[in-house]
């Protein structure tokens, strides 16, 4: 195993090492090089941390136009919030459709896509609902569901229905929390995950 | 491929199928019936639904204490949220240590660690910071980082340096909002996730 570069390592009379503004101990410079060189971690972009801390979740994001009809979003940036109640939350351009009809009818559900629906997925992640009808031109099914007006993905593996709580914007994005009331899930559907950063939708292996 | 169960298997003597609110095709009920089989999707729990998201995001949390202590939690609940500025998001309880100490320092970092740490990250997640020196009682090596006053784990695929922006109830959870003002990363280490809910570290294959 790999040991700390870490401040176990730093000097005398030559450098001070520091964890947490804590000196620890001290090593001559000559071991702190060669500390140092056991780990290869630099300085990198966070475009470039996002394809390293991939596979990420991916879902499809749904919500209903006024006109009533479903638009479906692909989405990475989400997490589980709350277990009592049950939370998530969806974090979303400011600038994109589904974002405008969250705030509006405060619903949508996540849909944990199947690896079948891998090339419609993708697409979704394309273009804007503003000018396609993304279900009916990328063929994906949908099923409504018990608790919102909005579809889900049908062949999921799970599907989240969600009312939502609040929002809060986060840089170019909002980050919006919902309640999850209701859930639904088929244990053998395998699910797609994001690769190489967002460039790749895959299942993965354990 | 299954095919969708589209949606309402009500009405006959056929049914009005429908996809993204258009109409689409209409099947006698027993079509409808044999479609809807093909799914065996079923109202499940969130922990159940934990467990068929995962692998989930794992990392482990450092913040640092008053007295100088270095203090790291396990997390899965984050994710990303603004690529200008970078951002990131963590989802923490509401009685927690780590909570208390980003709300009091307005840092933390976030580190996605070696598989090779296995076992004492999934220890960090047994227990508090207020009883427990994590790194020193599990063996957590630890480095300084750039831009921030708490230290990350040495070893890591990537490290985030984070300085808190914004914080939102959610629950029984608080959701701290915070730039990314460094970034380090290492694509050689092979990263854990969180398997069946969190209940085991592992890595993942693609």
């Amino acid at each position: 195993m790999r040991q700390s570069t870490c401040c176990h390592r730093a000097a005398q009379p030559s450098c001070t090492c520091l964890t947490g503004g804590r000196v620890l101990i001290s090593l001559p410079p000559s071991i702190i090089y060669f500390l140092s060189e056991d780990f290869n971690i630099n300085s990198i972009t966070v475009s470039q941390a996002q394809k390293l801390t991939a596979p990420a979740p991916f879902a499809l994001l749904s919500t209903m136009t006024p006109e009533g009809q479903a638009n479906f979003m692909a989405i990475s940036w989400w997490t589980y919030l709350s277990n009592h109640p049950p939370m998530l939350g969806v974090c979303l351009s400011k600038k994109g459709l589904s974002g405008s009809l969250i705030a509006s009818n405060g619903e949508f559900a996540l849909s944990i896509v199947s690896e079948e629906l891998k090339d419609a997925a993708f697409r979704c992640g394309t273009c804007s609902g503003r000018s396609v009808n993304k279900a009916a031109q990328f063929g994906i099914p949908t099923v409504p569901l018990t608790q919102v007006a909005v579809p889900g993905v049908a062949g999921s593996r799970v599907i989240f229905e969600c009312r939502l709580q609040n929002q809060l914007e986060a840089g170019d994005h909002i980050f919006y929390t919902a309640e999850i009331v209701a859930v639904q899930g088929d244990p053998d559907v395998r699910q797609l995950f994001a690769w190489d950063g967002y460039a790749r939708l895959a299942p993965v292996s354990g």
